[in-house]
């Protein structure tokens, strides 16, 4: 466990600390400040506190890549996490996490960790960060926007392109793709920790088709630590059917380096059908 | 569960059965007819595997979404495949399965089912399949290579472009991408059980970078049924750093559908170190 575990740096390191109770269990506190759309506390909020939980158990210090499925809403208030360590390897560490409210489970993470610092072989990058205009030159895509119950829009401010059309300025697009700026409004520096929230902290892509979603399962890899400044960031949904879509997410750096990608399945909702 | 479990139509229906020993315990025996490079069983045949297990415990008949996070090589015999339920509900069932041998879990999948046949929403496709000659106008790129040990090999055949060079031709590319048609050589028709055997089951594509790679977690979404014929294959590595690599997998059935998807995060590897 790394000193930065206690080191208070912003409020999501405070709404996704844990406190371990014994051997195999944590007890969270799901804030009401990472609430999505649809009110329930955010899928990627969900997932960093288990993530928080498995770095007390695990033998290597960061976060590599993570699963997580969603089995129902989570609500705000206390959480058990109940940990397992399946394997500790030199390279990686890979554990379990089930994060259970009033008796009932409602995320389940497996996932690895690695030593970040122990970087070998090659690199290659064939991929391309999002081509955005200067934060300073991008808008607040939700600044004419009323989001009641949205409270993750407090937490994080988000920046487009000016020219960008979509669901935020009442025109969506029927195109579920968009690049734009994130970064916490609170002036903490996302790190590897965060990343998981971030990857989804942005309106699904189906929006723009005038269509909701429930994540069913998101896996995110986190591949390197970002430098200071804000995230840039591309969403896109490319194969809806059967009431289903995937949605791909990538997260650049201000240096220009991928850090994280995730991809997640999502159910296509209506008011009429539950889960 | 449906009258086909039982139906033998295939080596790789025979090869993924198994045995319900008591509630949430399964037995399975693995092959050494599906063994990849490294020589060990497959990934995705491991996965396949545990989803047969899961077919057994979960309320829902088709397989959705599945994460297997790969923890040691298996070995061909007897494995126990350890089940839970995590959740039931009316369009996702989800469950946990952990494949065992010699007391040691070799492989952990979290898995999603659904009723494909309740098939709701709208579908939209913005990707295209792969631009490949008809099969019969394609070369198996294996016909020239001896690959001992590598037994999938003589489990499923493949066609690539004539044009096309690659580790296969004694060139290794540089460009981590390939575009290829794969099926049974037994005749059995891919379905969406096996499905998660052939998103693993191409050569690795930073062999074309001269590397080889480890597992460490796959991520597949099974989107349709196949229809019978060959599957149209696009594999890509984007992303090469720290050690790690993601490396993105699509199948599309010969009616122009997408079937699968994955991603999986591999371990570059190196004789001298383990993972």
């Amino acid at each position: 466990m790394s000193a930065s575990l206690d080191e208070t740096t912003g409020l999501f390191d405070d709404d996704t600390r844990v406190e371990r109770i014994d051997d195999g269990r944590l007890r969270a506190a799901i804030s009401d400040r990472w609430n999505a759309l649809g009110g329930s506390p955010n899928g990627g909020y969900l997932l960093a506190v288990c993530l928080q939980a498995l770095r007390h158990e695990l033998t290597l210090p960061d976060p590599l890549v993570a699963s997580a499925h969603f089995l129902r809403p989570a609500i705000p208030g206390q959480a058990d996490v109940h940990t397992d360590v399946a394997r500790s390897g030199r390279r990686v560490a890979t554990g379990e996490a089930r994060l259970v409210q009033e008796g009932k489970e409602r995320v389940r993470v497996v996932a690895s960790f690695t030593d970040a610092n122990a970087v070998v072989g090659r690199a290659l990058e064939l991929g391309t960060p999002p081509a955005l205009p200067a934060p300073d030159k991008a808008i607040d895509p939700l600044a004419e926007l009323a989001l009641p119950g949205i409270t993750i829009a407090d937490r994080i401010e988000y920046r487009m392109d000016p020219a960008a059309r979509g669901w935020h300025t009442g025109e969506p697009s029927g195109d579920p793709t968009h690049e734009f700026w994130m970064r916490f409004r609170d002036g903490h520096e996302a790190d590897a920790w965060s990343l998981p929230l971030f990857v989804d902290a942005f309106s699904p892509a189906v929006l723009e088709l005038g269509l909701g979603s429930f994540t069913v399962e998101l896996t995110v890899h986190v591949r390197a630590r970002p430098v200071a400044g804000w995230l840039a960031c591309r969403v896109a949904t490319q194969h809806l059917s059967g009431g289903f879509h995937e949605e791909d997410f990538e997260i650049w750096d201000e240096g220009g380096r991928l850090v994280a990608q995730s991809r997640q399945l999502g159910l296509l909702i209506s008011d009429e059908e539950p889960s």
